[in-house]
């Protein structure tokens, strides 16, 4: 971190624990005999309680979207781009909240966390997730905060299945719908590579069922494929040519000296793998990628999606992005339609990018940006 | 098998092996002190010599590409939809050759073959080859057989590229040149794909550095992980979509048993990594992926295809599927411009198809098995 935070930062924020001591039954009947979620929060609440903004984050994501834990962070929270004071998601209008999802593993009650009947960690025997169940314990945490409404609720790919489901289930509490990148249900190959990822991480003998935090070993190994799987699929074809493409790691390979090459795109992936490896849980990736693949916004209306949106009241912007092929603009062109023939308010916006599935994280794209701030701009509070 | 052979099928067939005494020089500059190559015949050898065509086969192909090793056999070659009598590469008129890759594991010398100077199995240390190590290994193979100039080379994908480099590498030895579903390199997520599954396999622990056969194991988990990677990118998601959907394996998932729940295509991959890892060599796979990363047709040309191409002498086709994104149709596109200005013949189709990469192998595709058989109806032998 530079000496000085950028003028356009949150600053210094600090993670907030909010605790449900009730039993709480997940969509599968399952039952967590309490839980907590830790999340952050950057600008003020309005006395009126209108301006409080819902930001859902994605697999990897978590609580930390903008800001810094301390001046020793070399990197600011994941969407610090688009929220701060002036950015898209601007602090000094919106009173912005990101938990971290439950299952998660950076605070909020997950594989990790003890589970009080016995005294041990979850690990694998943690009760597997819906969207759903994301939507219910946000909407207990927005209760504790006292947002009968949010004034938007927003969210990347699987944040923006969040945000969806929010309009569906608590069709009263948002005014605003903001799906960026994202989808109303995976494809076979979106569950292909999930389920790719998840046999990398199974196999690794540390993965030992799950129990790997009990036997205190972590499937390292594992973990570092499956992340390099998703990363493939979070970038484009194009854009990676463009970073990476054929580049050699050090020298030439010149006929004869082949077996030390290696391409820089390689050792990117390997790096990618072990940085994640080692941070992440592996039960929560795994928790994470099967309500990805569980998530099908109409399957219990019918598989009618109009159907399904007519539930809802909010207004609706989606984006996506050209070169975006986990989530195609297709799949935001499905949503729209269905929110256009459920007669929903909704604007679209298919922004030219090379960035791939990561685009909506990544800074400097005029385009998205001014949609993204201009929209909220028009959020009255 | 049925109890009778198709009548267009090359029928019982049997494998032969090529001995090779002399030392073998490869691109790398290490030297192989000798070699073996198993190869497959069908069809007649005119007295002319004049009829023959080599297959060069993929990744995961071997030197078995048509007819049944036995009446017990459960499926045909790999390529048996287009090697036949009256089958696109007809060998009423075609003396068909198919041999499986030095460095393969199938028979030919490769990493699973003693190692003569250790008296143990190569493993690890069996040398990198070049796709130029494979078609000169194939030259060596003509010439035992007496065969001075293919009527054709033909390959698909990984095929494709021994095909080129055969035009280049020996001009005066073929007459046409088939390409079909390949490349001129990689692109840098072609690279990233080939990586991610050779971290799979290294990172089992039964790899135990690619030493498995001498410590009597096989990294059979990190190998089927790799083979499901593979498989996605083989596969288009329209394709995968229309064969599985979000099927489930049975049942239905009503919200409360989502435990057990798997997608059709969830169980498929696993089959289809459990099967290949049961018989493919692990050291093989890492073999094959790097041949086709350093494939780079015209690196040694200055990087310039159409100078590249100069040198070649035959006539070529060149083939692409709309569904393919491993080697997209543009990459095919990229092989023509360069032959087109280059001043060669060339002809170019490109078919629509929903099978992605693996349409090659596909039959029932009417253009493409009429475009493939006309071409080859038109070669003079």
């Amino acid at each position: 971190m530079p000496e000085t935070l950028p003028s356009d930062s949150v600053g210094i924020v600090e993670p907030q624990t909010a605790y449900f001591p009730e039993s709480f039954t997940l969509a599968n009947n399952r039952v967590l005999p309490e839980y907590q979620i830790v999340y952050e929060t950057y600008g003020v609440l309005n006395q009126a309680k209108s301006n409080a903004v819902l930001i859902c984050h994605a697999l990897s994501g978590n609580h930390h979207a903008a800001g810094y834990h301390s001046m020793d962070d070399h990197k600011p929270g994941w969407w610090d781009n688009y929220i701060g004071p002036g950015k898209a998601i601007d602090t000094n209008k919106f009173f912005v909240v990101c938990p971290n999802n439950l299952g998660g593993c950076d605070g909020s009650t997950g594989p990790k966390s003890i589970n009080p009947n016995t005294g041990k960690a979850w690990g694998a025997e943690f009760p597997s997730l819906r969207v759903r169940d994301w939507v219910h314990s946000q909407a207990q945490l927005a209760d504790k905060l006292g947002i009968a409404q949010w004034a938007a609720v927003i969210g990347g790919s699987l944040g923006g299945m969040q945000a969806m489901r929010w309009s569906l289930e608590y069709p009263e509490r948002l005014r605003y719908c903001i799906v960026i990148a994202s989808s109303m249900r995976l494809t076979a190959q979106n569950i292909a590579f999930n389920e790719t990822a998840r046999q990398a991480i199974m196999s690794d003998p540390n993965f030992a069922e799950g129990n790997y935090i009990e036997q205190n070993v972590l499937p390292e190994k594992g973990l570092s494929v499956a992340r390099m799987i998703g990363h493939i699929t979070y970038l484009s074809d194009d854009g990676m040519g463009k970073k990476f493409g054929r580049d050699l790691q050090s020298g030439s390979f010149a006929l004869g000296t082949e077996e030390t090459v290696e391409f820089q795109i390689e050792s990117y992936l390997r790096y990618q793998g072990r940085k994640f490896s080692a941070s992440f849980d592996a039960n929560t990736y795994i928790l994470m990628t099967r309500a990805l693949d569980y998530f099908d916004l109409a399957r219990e209306y019918n598989n009618d999606a109009v159907g399904a949106f007519k539930k809802a009241q909010c207004k609706f912007l989606v984006i996506s992005f050209t070169s975006d092929w986990r989530f195609s603009p297709e799949r935001s062109r499905e949503i729209v339609n269905a929110l256009i023939h459920a007669e929903r308010d909704v604007s679209y916006a298919e922004i030219e990018s090379t960035y791939g599935h990561d685009a909506f994280l990544v800074k400097g794209q005029d385009r998205y940006d001014n949609i993204f701030r201009h929209y909220l701009k028009g959020i009255e509070t």
